[in-house]
């Protein structure tokens, strides 16, 4: 609701045609209030009377999209850009149950993600109605919390209780996990704006459900999330066995989107390992791989593909972990199977190291303890035992021969063609600032491996929480929408096809991207693992061929489809990144021949980064 | 299982690589000894236990389908055009809450579905590790039965208890009400079928868990589902009530899938109205509109579009109501505003009444409650009051002026293109037998209305239990593969475009299929809603035009797309029917002058009725 809308609700008598009208219109005053800016609306009738309230309010961006399913994924990849709250709006019935898989992916990579979800009036449901089904507690334990909202009535009372429920859900979507809330929101007819005589008593004051006066577009309840943080003896303790270590590591796991979203989280852990003299073991997805302070900090980007000659060379028996569990599995077993002290760092106290070998869980604000330990050390607590400097320059030489491994057998004619190589030029030819968007399966293991780190503005995002292959188009273009960073995304051939109807929303939510399919033709996953010595069922039920020819997709979606070679591919995808509009970038691949040119190379570069481990 | 890898098993020490062979093998042999015949598998690898099982076993039929969403609904639309339970097999993940849609409606409509999760084991649940999310209840009230299976080990008891598991699973599917159920499978690596040492005892001998020796291939738990049924007092009241009345009605509402794989769903209640005198509504999905039996008994299939005049030349002072609540908003909104004794009959009894006007619920078998009375009365109970055959005859007249008012308005240049006049075709023109599954929305309601009753053999199917848009043509070509019957499918674009992944099961799974996509390019049911005065954000947000040109759905699935008129729409319909595979044919309509015409059409079509009704 604009100031313009209110006025006139405040100034005629009653001023809303009927109670749904005030009802959802201060709702959504209350979000917008709270800081919400962006919806993503499916088309429904039960949901009209919030479709309406988005539509009429100039401060929240509605996104139209018509695949509930595709609409949760991007409403997801917006707030994980973000880390700010994304609302979703849908009608009642299945269109509620397609949110689940998002809702899912939002609850374990701690997303903030409302979903209001229209339903019907109280009377109606276990009655046989059409499209009613039960949405109470729909999502189950995957949400922070749930509100079945009240009958919409105008009165004082239930009005200022919708702002308190509106206030909170935003809030609790970035509290301590951040994460999907869900607001059930039920309706009786009319759903439109037709007048309904006495609904909304004559005289009606919206000053009656306000605080105070002269608050006029403000909030009616104000909300702060605290957050967790160690008192300054735990610091004081933790900073002095960082000193007093022989050697370590800092890890850095996938990034929650709300740590990211405040200043300074990067460079927080950048500054940990750069001041305690402990590499710091960036992850694709840690936002700490790229950016501006790897030029000041001993950032690792390849670890994936030499970790244990990494921990023979540097030999840690402390190692600092945040954020959540490595994409990288050599890394996790690599560090289950030595006697090194783990400390794990969560806000939310949730114990993400699945192989059990962490000594220690502080549930604190990350950023709160890499200063508060990076500051102790700066000050009193410098590091003492062995030369810190000379591991440092040996892991980051060790990380540098790796790379240079890569590009050596990548020339190498005797080497055949391997996915890694389409994510390594992608992530280093992408445009900076850019978003990049990588797929799961294969693609995210790739970018662990392959893409090394760099001083370039690149965030790169998957949806690790639950590492589906579902949904990541939109996720992707939810992204894009976000900010005005050119967006990059990489995904296999199943993935693409599995929200093919994501591509909708190129035109419909007016994003433009470089879309790059890595193509197997099916489950080139599976080749890393034991059952592909067993066929069948190999082929048939894992491999799974499909045989799509993606491109009429094209033509479907209204983009420039290309196949291209995988030679050729960092020119086109250069070309395709510099023109206008979107583009999809086709490179094809053998997935057994490409699994064994993927060991290959890293069996190669690994033997490098001994080398240069042991030249040191 | 085959009876040869029992054997393999049963000879060779130990039998099985290891216990999760063991533990999958049994799950699924116990099933397919229960009768299962079809799964729907997802490739993933946390499932590959089940999934070898399943492909090893020759007495079930395994489909592979990539989007777990469409995987369900395909499962989904097997079921409910057999009445028989199909299988679900996806891994762990944001995979199984992909399900959660098709299962909704699974439960709303009764449909039999058993969904096999695959889980990581316990120890690994809620510790951050990769794909592992809370599945415990995940599709919370919705399944008749949940059970997360223990640890998999090679204990007699623990396969005892698989075993009763499996069984009850199963059988839950079609109690009373039938419906979903989910089995969480959790597996622990490795999940192919090495050599584990020990694993499986040395000399394992299935005979343990069985009941008794000499039953290879039987299933180790036999269930039956008994059913509902009044005592004959109960029925002899039933009947005098129907024989004392001035006039009455059937209802035949949409029908629950496994009543009509009974014997005699429909005959049965044909033959309660022919014997009682009764008109029957028979509602487009009740299974009751189309078959022999329409010969021998007043069957109504054109009343919503004059039911109003009906119930005035009626003057019904009771009405027998079977199956969901009728399609027919009409027809609702007609009884409730009577004075009229509504007896619903429903195995659960579950009131299936939204308006809330039923004096009577039997919680009762249909078929033994339709027959106990038809008997009744043939036998004793002869109905006595008003004539009831001139009733019957003159509702009959009503009927077929109707049908032959639509058919003079079509004739009539001056009426516009209504896409009513699609439905009626596709019914009328469809082969016999034929499954014919209609899209929810408006194909719906314009079969409901337009698709006049007949004595041919078709089997018209929707999701109408949550009435989404979602996932109908995966559910339609899943009802295509369960019988020999040729399918047709009449889709809006919405929901052609919703599930356009489910297309390629056309391939995949070798189903052939005669699709028609009546197209107005976006929400044409949101013309018949009061929103369409209120633009914006009508256009935007509800009518939500895509400009999708599906043309290259063609090529991306393998099948002809045609575009045709609506007036060449029948021919090149018959000649589609008749071809060989797969076509798609395309009719294009503007949504605001169909729905003019609609209510064009059906105003003189109803003025047709009232005069038979009249001139009787």
């Amino acid at each position: 609701m604009s100031d313009d809308d209110r006025a006139r609700g405040d100034a005629e008598d009653g001023g809303y045609p009927n109670r749904n009208v005030l009802w959802a219109e201060t709702l959504v005053d209350e979000l917008a209030a709270g800081g919400l800016d962006a919806v993503v609306v499916s088309p429904g009738s039960r949901s009209t009377p919030l479709t309406m309230a988005f539509a009429a309010n100039d401060d929240v961006d509605v996104f139209s999209i018509l695949d509930e399913r595709s609409a949760a994924y991007f409403a997801l990849g917006r707030a994980r850009r973000t880390g700010e709250p994304t609302a979703l709006v849908c009608t009642s019935g299945t269109a509620a149950a397609n949110y689940h898989p998002a809702v899912v992916e939002a609850s374990q990579a701690r997303v903030p993600l409302l979903a209001l979800t229209a339903d019907r009036p109280p009377e109606l449901r276990d009655s046989g109605a059409n499209q009613t089904v039960d949405q109470e507690k729909l999502y189950g334990s995957t949400v922070r919390w749930y509100r079945d909202l009240p009958e919409p009535e105008a009165t004082p009372r239930k009005l200022r209780r919708l702002r308190t429920d509106a206030a909170r859900a935003l809030a609790e979507t970035t509290g301590t996990p951040a994460g999907p809330v869900h607001v059930n929101c039920p309706f009786r007819k009319p759903l439109e704006p037709l007048e309904v005589e006495g609904d909304v008593p004559a005289g009606w004051d919206e000053g009656d459900v306000r605080a105070s006066e002269g608050r006029p577009g403000r909030a009616y309840v104000e909300t702060a999330q605290g957050r967790p943080t160690l008192d300054d003896g735990r610091l004081d303790a933790l900073a002095a066995s960082v000193a007093s270590a022989d050697a370590g590591l800092v890890v850095a796991g996938p990034a929650d989107p709300v740590d990211v979203a405040r200043d300074g989280y990067a460079p927080a852990l950048a500054e940990l390992g750069a001041t305690a003299g402990f590499p710091v073991l960036a992850d694709t997805l840690s936002t700490v791989r790229h950016g501006e302070h790897v030029a000041e900090a001993p950032i690792l980007g390849s670890y994936d593909g030499y970790v244990d000659e990494l921990l023979d060379a540097v030999e840690p028996d402390l190692v600092l972990r945040f954020g959540a569990s490595p994409t990288s599995k050599p890394l996790r077993k690599a560090l289950a199977a030595r006697d090194v002290r783990q400390v794990l760092v969560d806000p939310a106290g949730e114990w993400r190291d699945a192989e059990f070998v962490a000594d220690a869980l502080l549930a604190a604000d990350p950023v709160h303890v890499a200063r508060g330990v990076a500051d102790r050390l700066a000050d009193r607590d410098r590091p003492t035992g062995t030369d810190r400097d000379a591991t440092v320059e040996r892991a980051l030489a060790m990380d540098e021969a790796f790379t240079s491994g890569v590009a050596d057998a990548r020339e190498d004619d005797s080497v055949g063609a391997f996915e890694g190589a389409v994510l390594a030029d992608a992530v280093a030819n992408a445009p900076a600032p850019a978003t990049l968007v990588v797929g799961n399966s294969m693609p995210v293991r790739d970018a662990d491996r392959f893409a090394p780190a760099s001083e370039r503005d690149v965030t790169v995002l998957a949806n690790r929480g639950a590492s589906g292959i579902d949904g990541v188009t939109s996720t992707a273009l939810g992204a894009g929408s976000a900010t005005d960073d050119p967006l990059v995304y990489v995904t296999g051939d199943l993935g693409f096809y599995h929200d093919m109807n994501g591509l909708l929303s190129l035109s419909r939510c007016d994003v433009d991207a470089t879309i790059v399919v890595v193509n197997n033709d099916g489950g080139g996953i599976f080749q890393e693992l034991p059952i592909s010595e067993f066929d069948p069922p190999f082929t048939e039920q894992f491999q799974t061929p499909h045989g799509i020819d993606f491109e009429p997709t094209g033509d479907l979606y209204e983009f420039a489809f290309e196949r291209v070679p995988v030679d050729a591919f960092a020119s086109a995808y250069r070309d395709a990144v510099a023109a206008e509009g979107s583009h999809v970038l086709e490179v094809g691949f053998d997935a057994a021949a490409s699994h064994d040119a993927r060991d290959a190379v890293t069996d190669r570069a690994r033997e490098r980064a001994r080398s240069a481990s042991e030249t040191r």
